[in-house]
């Protein structure tokens, strides 16, 4: 098989998706070559499609078709909350989950002394500014519970300390459907930590 | 998240690849747009490109950008022998060893009482054309080490009976770097039986 040939390079761009090898990207485009109709040119046209359509939205940071996202111009949203989440990845779960309906806003990571991100690097200016300009009453501090992620939100709240809000950061405890067996010392330390009365 | 919108239609077209599924399609996505222009419109343009390059070796069932397969045209190959393989990924596979230089044969599957396949399914008709109309010594039954595989490749070797060819299969054992303890009976017993004296 000649390394140069188009089918090469369709693997070797294959395989720069997070989660595919070099493997499983030659299965992936194996079995696209095998569905060339009714899978291949579709993918084509999608990634072009999509490419040209989506863009960044100002507002919050997420990613859409248009911008301000449709989330952020959603006439039945509750426009007084704003979910600080790391990443629109982060935004799209918390979406899937079907239970928040306010807005959000997508910092683009966290601090990392190890990586060398500071808080300029993060969009949190914009966040402070949405919070002067607009009327907001809830912070909801949705950065993920690890270390850079607490940490992360235990900065923004010290910011946002000038502010009167409420502010809130999601609860820690098992994952529904956990067992306890499997699960890991700091998420039963949290769980037992934080536990609730029986009403 | 309107599921009916562009970005969610290219996570369903991504989650249909082996090995992706909604939520690791989800994550490729995400990736992608994330490098729009470096990743996402190349992918577009290799897919759509590979797309239309791509057809069916008429000799041996190979997939490549001409036909007959550059590997059935290129000169410094043994014409003389055809490894029978069941499937373009498997001839991919050996052609990554590097250590096989003969030509190739892809059944298309293997026989199936399950599945229903029978041999007027499987590529053996033409397999019998090329050993009848060339110069071929030599057939290396390269099927898996299947009950299914094992099956065909006997199956063919009644086939092949009438013709004078040198016809093997490949050898069973070990995998290389492999340790005793995690291998299952079938391959320990076959390492065993198939043992070879100490030169």
């Amino acid at each position: 098989m000649n390394k140069d040939n188009q089918i090469e390079q369709l693997i070797y761009i294959f395989s720069k998706i997070p989660g595919l090898g070099p493997r499983s990207a030659r299965r992936a485009v194996l079995h696209l070559l095998r569905h060339k109709d009714s899978l291949m040119r579709q993918m084509a046209i999608s990634l072009e499609a999509t490419a040209n359509a989506i863009k960044f939205c100002d507002t919050c940071g997420n990613m859409d078709t248009s911008s301000p996202c449709s989330i952020c111009i959603k006439h039945d949203r509750d426009k007084t909350t704003i979910c600080v989440v790391e990443s629109i990845a982060d935004l799209w779960a918390i979406e899937r989950s079907n239970i928040y309906s306010g807005l959000y806003h997508v910092l683009g990571g966290t601090l990392s002394a190890v990586n060398g991100r500071t808080a300029d690097d993060l969009n949190i200016d914009s966040l402070v500014r949405r919070i002067k300009e607009n009327n907001i009453s809830e912070i909801i501090l949705a950065t993920n519970a690890t270390m850079e992620g607490q940490t992360t939100a235990f900065y923004i709240t010290e910011i946002l300390a000038e502010f009167n809000l409420n502010l809130s950061r999601l609860a820690c405890g098992l994952p529904i459907g956990g067992e306890l067996d499997y699960l890991d010392e700091g998420t039963l330390s949290a769980a037992l930590s934080a536990r609730k009365a029986f009403k």
